[in-house]
């Protein structure tokens, strides 16, 4: 009797560890959100997803695939209450990109390559996220993120409008796609560009004015919004049946989903070969590191609207789980995204329940209404996806960051560029080299002052600013960065340069007060410096360097070799030095 | 007559402009020390340049095109009055690396692409002169440039041991070689073997004790180092003697050197085809990177030991010309190189004038004497570059290194493996990549204090070092780093857990004393943080920002929407808030 009891306990203490912290605490007031949340995200889930499977070159059935398992598996690792993962338009993009050179879109082996890069990318989130590597997300600027979205955004749409067009394509730059689209304009498919243009008329208006219009009779505003989202549900529902009522499909030739095979997804992942293992590395890498930085940014945007907090770090155990997942049951990269995330918060999610109940609703559409889709023409989903992507495009952003710094505008607008005329990925490489080497050049460039003592204070001031007190003999050098690679060379060529200006200058003393850091090059070249200055017969000091610092520089060569002094304030070196 | 007259004027002054400023200044003091510099340098230059052909595959007389046309430009278009240029150790093998996979080495296509490497080289070279990018060279650190070095020497050393064995083997990486070496050790010449190790013995023992020795026998101390230089052309000289009078060639099979096409190199340069210019572009520019490092690391040392100045935006001229030169007259990539320039400098050159003498010098050994090089072996020709290159290997760094900062010793080790496993290519990208992120890790962990008032002062200092005055109501923050996308997350996370820790607090002041630059993310991320701190009824306040900083803010959305008040010195922020 007590060994069972003990057992029991020991169950029940094993569940509470391994449980997710919100199932434990959970109230029964959550679960009207958490239902209403999770019926609102699958109306929105269900044409996405299909659209989405699209764009990434895969059968509608593995867009729904990635639209169950990996919300339960993201409901039980990770940290965010309310974001809802799923296929989402750019990792889609990213995915059709680096399979297109490996395998033919829509072949057995294209959908097995989309699920091995879902597992890898998965793997690397979770790596990341034992290893608490996820600073990483940080190596984006804001900028460059910006330029990334707008580029992959004019990207997709421009790859769509073949969808609208009902012609097919095979090209995958922007230049190429426009060129075929007028060469074969032939081909185009008069009906379903109509169909294809009046969902985008529809969406559009239920994008910009539905809200609006739903407000004027009296919905309230956040019913309202949310009312608007059903729209691509609608324009699916509408032209399914107009299609099928009157068979367009076969009298006018549009181009229709046709038949999904129903029934859950099985659970048999099979490993890859290293050949292809090699070739998916560099693409599950960069997906990685997009995803991340969308899931994480939405993620901590919805958090702090309601004062909640998430752990980057657990983040990645969540999101790697939600792809493993994804991959086992045969579907393909997913992503936190920002739309439907965005739609569950206002819908009034509390807990990653919402997820769970999506992907309940999903399984029933995969067993029992798969058949209801078989004539959903391709152009409505074209037009989802294009009024989707045009609407992450900000032009606004461009203008304030050109106002507030070039360089970031340039790095912006260089990403979008590359991303548009040579492709996602070289595009986000790029953008990465932009925001590092423009963050180098500024630091090469360190502010550094002379500056001289403050009449009666302690203080140093910048002599071109203020009227302050110096001495001939001596220089006072304040430099306002850490010193490393990237500008120490700039500070020897300054320090030169004034010893150059000013040669009755015997001593010359370097300001640490803004240095935080200083690496081994930087180290190396003070040596040489202090060594130079020496063989001049002149001396260089140290003042206000930091304790850290300090600590560090203690037994360098730099300071057992120092020509001059080290003083702990600017004034005692004043003193000590204008004395002689 | 008077027309005469003006047009010899403006002939001496176009003259004035654009004759290099050394020659309008020479002096007949000068003379003697250039040639006796040209004379020891061109006694280098002989063996290095055959040596360094044999190691870039190419044929002996490419190596003695690169020591003519290159030596010239450089004298009329660089800046230091004692570099060297020509054939170097590693651009030789990163010539060989980046040229195995496009052509066999020794055909007249892979001559042809090495010429090409060259003026693709000198092409970028001149471009970022124009475009003053010198501050390039600053992206690599100084451990990782150690690294690459020794992951270098050490790659050259074990592929120039087939050399000193007389087999061949056509593997590029340490391990393959290694393990051919062993598989193929029937097939070694054993007199090759012994040529070979007297060869490295006796340049060993000139490199380590030779000068030792003539300082015994009283020769004064820099011409006894500038003797020991001419090791290499002893072993020449005695080598060829033995081999050509025993005629060790064909009866012992010591492989040798064979004829050399007489005769100055032809001025007559083929564009390549686009197929070839493509493949050649990454290495041209990854050997530009370390070429330029090289040569103004080297450059700017010896222009300091006689306080004269170099400009690097002026030596990417010079190189460049120096390189465009090469490939006009079939030779390949050439630097300023340390050993020669450093015996140059020792040897008393005053002006560029030494390097024309060498190449004068060497055009004479290529009309009248390169049937005296019929008989070198190679096994001398790799002892040589054997030699050479073991002495760019400083272990003493890697140490030094390690024990200032373990990130900068991990890059440095890092880059070296990767060179030595991988390759030079992947290596010197991966050295790349590890110093920026080493940059970026540190970067993104800022120095963030809450600091108090010393009282009684106008200081405001640590409160967990100091004695300190606190106001319960208001939070001090200090941050002592620049703000940028790297490091802004981690600030936010840092205010969101003081605001956490302390409920009652209602303003918190951001010092920005130490921040000299802020980026569009991170002041983005300022504002969300700033509505965010608004939304829970308290107050962010800005203090002591500088100038160049605020001249930026102004117009931002920041201070337009700043919670708080914006003050400009902590103490007014101390008084005014503490007050409430």
């Amino acid at each position: 009797m007590k060994n069972i009891n003990v057992e029991k306990k020991y169950k029940i203490h094993r569940f509470r560890n391994w449980a997710p912290e919100w199932l434990l605490s959970y109230r029964r007031g959550f679960l009207q959100g958490d239902a209403s949340a999770g019926i609102i995200v699958t109306i929105m889930l269900i044409p996405q997803s299909l659209a989405y499977a699209l764009l990434a070159g895969l059968p509608p059935q593995v867009g729904l695939y990635a639209s169950i398992f990996p919300l339960i598996a993201y409901a039980i690792f990770g940290t965010s209450m309310t974001l809802a993962v799923g296929p989402v338009a750019v990792a889609s993009l990213m995915t059709a990109t680096s399979l297109a050179p490996l395998a033919s879109p829509g072949s057995p082996e294209y959908t097995f390559l989309a699920i091995q890069l879902a597992m890898f990318t998965g793997v690397i989130y979770l790596l990341c996220g034992v290893f608490r590597l996820g600073f990483l997300s940080h190596l984006l600027s804001h900028p460059v993120i910006n330029g990334f979205i707008t580029g992959s955004a004019v990207l997709i749409a421009v790859g769509q409008l073949k969808g609208i067009l009902g012609v097919s394509v095979p090209s995958d730059t922007v230049f190429g796609t426009l060129v075929m689209l007028v060469s074969s304009r032939e081909n185009i498919n008069l009906p379903t560009v109509y169909i294809g243009m009046a969902a985008i008329g529809f969406l559009y208006f239920a994008r910009s004015s539905l809200a609006t219009l739903f407000k004027k009779v009296g919905i309230p505003e956040i019913q309202a919004n949310l009312l608007t989202k059903l729209a691509p549900m609608v324009v699916v529902i509408v032209s399914t049946f107009l299609v099928s009522h009157f068979n367009w499909s076969e009298q006018l030739g549009v181009k229709i989903v046709g038949s999904i095979p129903d029934g859950l997804p099985l659970l048999n992942y099979k490993l890859p070969n290293i050949e292809q293992s090699k070739s998916l590395l560099m693409p599950a890498l960069l997906i990685f590191i997009v995803g991340f930085i969308e899931s994480v940014s939405v993620a901590q945007a919805l958090a702090l609207r309601r004062q909640q907090k998430i752990r980057p770090n657990k983040e990645l155990l969540g999101i790697g789980a939600a792809n493993v997942a994804s991959a086992i049951s045969g579907g393909y990269v997913v992503v936190g995204g920002f739309s439907r995330s965005v739609v569950n918060f206002d819908a009034g999610a509390n807990t990653p329940l919402a997820g769970v109940f999506s992907a309940i609703l999903m399984m029933i559409v995969l067993v029992g209404f798969t058949s209801s889709f078989y004539y959903l023409p391709h152009a409505v989903l074209s037009a989802t996806i294009i009024v989707a992507v045009l609407g992450m495009v900000d032009l606004s952003t461009v203008k304030h960051t050109w106002r507030y710094s070039k360089a970031d505008a340039l790095a912006l607008l260089g990403t979008a560029i590359s991303v548009i005329a040579i492709g996602v990925e070289p595009g986000i490489l790029i953008g990465v080299s932009l925001s590092v080497l423009s963050y180098l050049w500024n630091a090469s460039r360190p502010h550094i002052a002379i500056v001289g003592r403050v009449k009666g204070t302690e203080h140093f001031r910048n002599i071109e600013r203020y009227q302050v007190e110096t001495v001939p003999n001596i220089v006072f050098v304040r430099i306002d960065e850490n010193l490393f690679f990237g500008n120490i060379q700039a500070v020897e060529d300054a320090v030169h340069a004034i010893l150059h200006k000013h040669p009755k200058v015997t001593d010359i003393v370097l300001l640490g007060a803004a240095i935080n850091h200083i690496d081994s090059t930087a180290l190396e070249v003070l040596c040489t410096m202090n060594a130079q200055i020496r063989s001049m017969s002149k001396k260089l000091h140290l003042a206000e360097i930091k304790g850290p610092v300090m600590d560090r520089l203690k037994n360098s060569q730099l300071l057992r070799e120092l020509s001059g002094e080290h003083f702990l304030h600017a004034c005692e070196a004043f003193e000590a030095l204008a004395d002689k």
